[in-house]
C-alpha cells in the first residue's frame, strides 16, 4: 500500500484525494498540506490521514513514500526539489515549474541525483484515445507522419483567462502531447490570430498555433476558449499513407426532432477523468514496483515550458520563434518524447 | 478495507482477484478456495490470502467479510445459501443458479432472513453505454419504449457450445439488461431460426429471440456467435417520438486503402472489461457502507432463469411461450428490474 | 427523344412529369390524363403535351411511344393491360395492380404477348445506398446472408391510414427490396404486433414483420409510421462472416449546444428523390435502346402483392403464413429476384 | 431545348457532352470543335453535331445558343472574349483563363458589354454537402465564422505535376470556395512548408495553404496529392457558438475482419459527379430562362486567379502575401462572393 502525501487540496489536489481514496487501488493519502491549513485540517479528517503546517513537513514524513504536489503554479518548484532531495518520487501537476529556468533547476537537481523521481501530469497520455491513436501510428499503418491537425475547445473560460493562457494553460497540453506522439522535439512555434469571437468579449479567441516538429512535420492546434457547444479535443495525424483521428467515443445516438445526435463532453472532467485514473494508477504501479515513474519526465516538463514561452513569444511577435532546449541529459534518453 | 474471499480461481475467478488487488479501492482479498487446490493454493500464496478446503470454510472465515461465487455453475447454489446462512454478502457470478428452483430457493432463503445479501453478476447494467442509453430512455425525450432492436455477436464459441447456450448462456445478459432497461418483467419468449451459417457447423447459429415484455413491448435480440468479424453488442429503443442506441464508442478512426475505418472489440473481455470494473467497485462500496448492495438481486437471477427456461422451451418447440413467475416478495419491490 | 404519355397527374405523376420535362435527359411528355380533366387540361398546357379524355386514348396516341401509369391503384390493371395490347413499354407506379389475381392477368397477358413491356415502380433498387449494400453482399465480402434487420419509419400518416396499409402501403417496399437484395422469393410472413405508440391513436403502429425467405434467411422489418423524428430507413444484412448495412448519408454534421448532430430527412421525398430520378432514366434509357425495361419486372409486381396478401393475413390471425406463388413463367427467368 | 456547342472535346469537354446528351434535360450538343480535329469529328459524328474547324466558328454558329469552353487553359481567354463579343452566354471550365490580366481583361469585356454572359466552373459550389454546410452557416447556428479547416487528399497525381499546382490547380478549388462560403473576398495568403511525403518523390507534398479572409477569418487547407487512400475532401467551419462540417456521405457501412468500415471515393470524379450534373443543368436552366448565369461570374474567376498567383508568391517566399484587387465593378455587385 503505497503511502501518499498531498500538497495542496484545492479543486485538483482533492480530486487526486478522492481518486486515490475511493478509486485506485494499492495507495493511500497519510498526509496532506495546504496554504488554507483549515481546508488541509478537514480534509484530513475525512480520510484518517496528518495535516502538515508545510510542504516540506509533509515531504519529510516518515508515513509519506511519495508526494502529489497540487498545489498553486509557483510553488511546484520548491516542493518538487524538496521530494528530490529527499529521495522521494513526487508526482508534479502541471505545470513542472512556471519558468523554464526552474523547470531546468528541478532536471538538474534530478541528474544530480541520477534517478528519475519526478513525473509530471500530463494525462493525454493515460487517455484511450490518444492510446489508440498512437498506436495506429506507431504500427506504420498510415506511414510516418507529416502533418497534424488538432482543436482543443473550451466551452469558456473563467474571467481571469488572458491571452497568453491559451498558450500555457491550454494548448500545453498539445505541446506535450505532440512531442509524446511524435517521439521528438518541437524545433519552432508559430501563432497566427483570427478574427475574435464576440462570446470572448476582450480576449483574443480563438487563435491558431503551429509547432513546427525536428522532422519538419506540422501540427496545427486550433484554441476555441469561448465556443459554448461543450468541451472538444480532436485530432488526425496525416501520415504519407493515410490518417488516423481520435475517435468519436459517443456512449449514445439519439434520434430524435429531425436529427441524429450523439452527447459531448461539457467539460475537461467529464472527458478526461479515466485519464486521470489510469495516470494516477500507472504512476502507484511503476513507485510501488520499485521502479523510475514511466510517465512524462521532468525533462518534459522543462521542453513543455521552453515551447510555451517560445509560443508566448509568437503570439506576441507576430513572428516564427526558434525552440531553444538545453542538452538533453543522458537520464532522459529514450524516455517519453 | 472489504475482506472478500473468493469460490473459484478459474478464469473469472483470477480476474475478479486482479481486479480487488489490482484495480479496484477499498478492497483486499483474504480467501479463496478451488475444487483444484492446487490452483486456489498459488493464487493465494501470490497475494497472500489464505487457501480454504471448501467453499463453507471460507464463507465461515472470520477474516472474510463478504464472498464472490466464481465457481462452476451448478456449485453457486450451495455457496449463496451458505453466505445467506452466513449473514455475509454474497456476489454471485451469472448465473445465480442453474436452474429457476434453486434460484428460487435463494430468493426463499434471502426472504427468510430479512435483507438482501445477494447481487448477481449482469455487468452489462454497469457498461457505460448501456447506461447512458437507460439515461435518455427515463429523461422521456424519445418517449415510452415500445420496442428494441438488440444484437448479441460473438466471433466464435467453443466446441462445447450447444443450440441452447445462445439463449442459457449468450442471450441471458440481454434478458437481464431488458428487463432493467425497460423496468418491468418479461411476459413471453419467441424464438425464430434462420438459415444456419456455414461457420458454425452443426449449431443452429445464428437465432432470433423475441421477447414480449409486460407492457407489450418487443424486444428482438439477432444471437450470432460465429460471425468472425469480432465482438459486437448492439442495441437500439424505439420510443414514440424517436430512437435511442448504444454508441459505437471507437477511440480511433482510420483512414487507408480505400476505407474510413474504426476497430472493434476482439471479445467481451476488451468491451466489457470497463463495466465489470464498475460492477464490482459499486459493491464494494456498498457493501462497505453497511447497506444492501446496490446491484442486480437473487430475484433478478430467478427471473433470468425462467425467461431463460422459457426461451430454451421456445427454441424446441418453435412456439410462444409464456412467462410464469412467482410472486414477487416485497423485499424486492422497486429494486433491480 | 423518348415521347412519354402519363396517366393521372395527381402528385406522384406532375412530380413525374416534372422530373421528365426539366430533370432528365432523352424524353418528352407528349399526352397526359386524368379523371379530372381540369387538371389534365392544365398539365398539359404548361407543357405543350395533348390532354386524352381517357387513358385507352392516351395509350392509343401515335405520339406516345411509352406510357406511365400513376393514376389511382385500382386502375392500373386497365391501363397496364391496354398498354401491352398496344405493345408498348409502361411504367406501372407500386403497386402494379391492387390484387394478386389483377397482377397474374397483366403476367398472363405479358407473357401471351412473349416479350417484357411492364415496369413497377419500386424505386428503392435505384437508392445509391441499396445499390452499395447489394454490391457488398454480392461481392463475397460478407459471406452468405442469414438475416437481415430492416426499419421504415414514417414521421406520421393520414387519417385514413388503416392498419393493413402497414403491410400494403408501406412495408410492401421492403417486401420488393428483399426478394431483390437476396435474389430469391419470400416463402412465409409473420407480423408481431408491440404495444402502441399514444401517437397513431387508434392505429396498431409500431408492428414487426418477419418475412421468411426461400433459403431460410429471415428478414425483420419494424415499420412505425408515426415517430415524429423524420423519415428513416435503414437496413442492416448479417451474413456469415460480416454485416453491411445502410450508410447515414448526412450532407453536414454539426456541433452545437452540446452535441454532435446530423440531419434526418424529413419525409420519403427529400429521402428518395435521386432514387426516382435514376429509376426513370433508366428506364428511359433502356425503352429508348429498344430493350425490355431492366427493372422491377410484371412478375416482381404479382410476387410483391401475393407476399403483402400473405402479410396482411398474418396481422389478421397472429400466424404464420406461408406464401404460394404461381409456376414462374421463364419470361422472368434471371431477371429482377 | 437549348443548343450548347462545346470548345473542346477532351476528357472534360466529353464528359460535359455526355452529361448534356444523356443526363440532363433541356439541352443538346448541337456543335464540337477540338484542337484534334480527328476527335472533334468523331464526337460530332456520334451525336449529330457539327465539328468546326475553329472555336471562333463554334461561336459563330447560328445553330449554337451558348458555348462550354473545355479546351487547354491558355486559349480559354480568346474563346470567352468571342462568346462576349458574339453576346452568348459561354460555361468556362476552370481557370477562366491562365493569367489574372487576362482574366481581368474579361471582366472588363463583360462590363463593357453591360450584362454577365460569363460562368467558371467551379462545381463545389454545386456539391450537395457544401451546400448542406453553407445553410447551416448562414442559418447563424454556429455564430459568425472564425476558422475554416479543410483538406484537399489525392490519392496521387501525374508525373508532370508540379509544386506551384497545389494551389494553381488543387487548392484553387478552395480559394473559391472560401469566397462563396464566407462571401468575402481574401485578403492574404500564407504557405507552410511541412516534412515531405516519401510518396511525393522530389515533389514538395504536402503543403498548408493559409488564406486570410477580408474579415480576418483564417482558413487552413491541408493539400496532400499523394496519400494514396482515396480521395478525401474534407471542411470544417468553426463559428463563434458551434461548428460544421461536411459529412462523411457513406452509402453503405461494413463490419468485417475487425473493422467497422466505410468506401471513400477513389477520386474526384466519384466524389464531385453529381455537383457536375447540377452545375450544368442549372447554367442550362437558368439560360434557358433568359436571365444570366446565376454560378461563379468572371469576377469569381478573376479574384481566384490572383489569390492563386499570390499562393504561388507566398509559396516562393515563405511569406505572408497581400491579395490586391481591382475594383469590384458594379456588375458583380453581391453576385457569387
Amino acid at each position: 500500500m503505497l503511502r501518499v502525501g498531498v500538497i495542496g487540496t484545492g479543486m485538483i489536489g482533492q480530486d487526486h484525494i478522492r481518486r486515490m481514496t475511493k478509486v485506485l487501488s494499492g495507495v493511500r493519502v497519510t498526509a496532506v498540506t495546504d496554504v488554507d491549513t483549515d481546508v488541509a485540517k478537514k480534509v484530513a479528517e475525512a480520510i484518517g490521514a496528518t495535516a502538515h503546517a508545510t510542504g516540506e513537513d509533509l515531504v519529510a514524513d516518515p508515513e509519506v513514500d511519495a508526494v502529489a504536489v497540487c498545489s498553486w503554479g509557483p510553488t511546484h518548484e520548491q516542493y518538487v526539489l524538496a521530494s528530490i532531495a529527499a529521495g522521494k518520487p513526487v508526482f508534479c501537476e502541471k505545470p513542472l515549474a512556471t519558468t523554464q529556468q526552474a523547470c531546468l533547476r528541478i532536471v538538474e537537481a534530478e541528474v544530480a541525483r541520477g534517478s528519475r523521481l519526478v513525473q509530471v501530469g500530463y494525462m493525454r497520455r493515460y487517455d484511450v484515445a490518444y492510446r489508440a491513436l498512437k498506436k495506429v501510428l506507431d504500427s506504420g499503418a498510415i506511414g510516418a507522419p507529416l502533418m497534424m491537425h488538432c482543436a482543443h475547445r473550451n466551452p469558456s473560460v473563467p474571467a481571469f483567462y488572458e491571452k497568453e493562457m491559451a498558450i500555457t494553460d491550454t494548448s500545453v497540453h498539445e505541446i506535450d502531447m505532440a512531442r509524446w506522439m511524435f517521439g521528438e522535439e518541437i524545433a519552432a512555434v508559430r501563432v497566427l490570430v483570427p478574427r475574435k469571437s464576440r462570446n470572448g468579449g476582450e480576449l483574443q479567441d480563438p487563435l491558431l498555433l503551429i509547432l513546427e516538429m525536428a522532422s519538419g512535420a506540422l501540427v496545427d492546434v486550433e484554441i476555441s476558449v469561448n465556443i459554448r457547444y461543450g468541451y472538444d479535443i480532436r485530432g488526425e495525424i496525416i501520415g504519407e499513407d493515410g490518417t488516423a483521428a481520435l475517435g468519436e467515443l459517443s456512449p449514445v445516438t439519439v434520434r430524435r426532432l429531425g436529427q441524429l445526435s450523439t452527447p459531448i463532453a461539457a467539460d475537461w472532467r467529464e472527458r478526461f477523468i479515466l485519464a486521470y485514473d489510469i495516470e494516477i494508477q500507472e504512476w502507484i504501479d511503476s513507485i510501488a514496483a520499485g521502479g523510475p515513474p514511466l510517465g512524462p519526465t521532468a525533462w518534459d516538463g522543462y521542453a513543455a515550458a521552453v515551447v510555451s514561452d517560445a509560443g508566448v513569444a509568437a503570439l506576441r511577435s507576430g513572428a516564427r520563434v526558434e525552440v531553444s532546449l538545453a542538452e538533453q541529459p543522458t537520464l532522459y534518453h529514450s524516455v517519453g518524447a
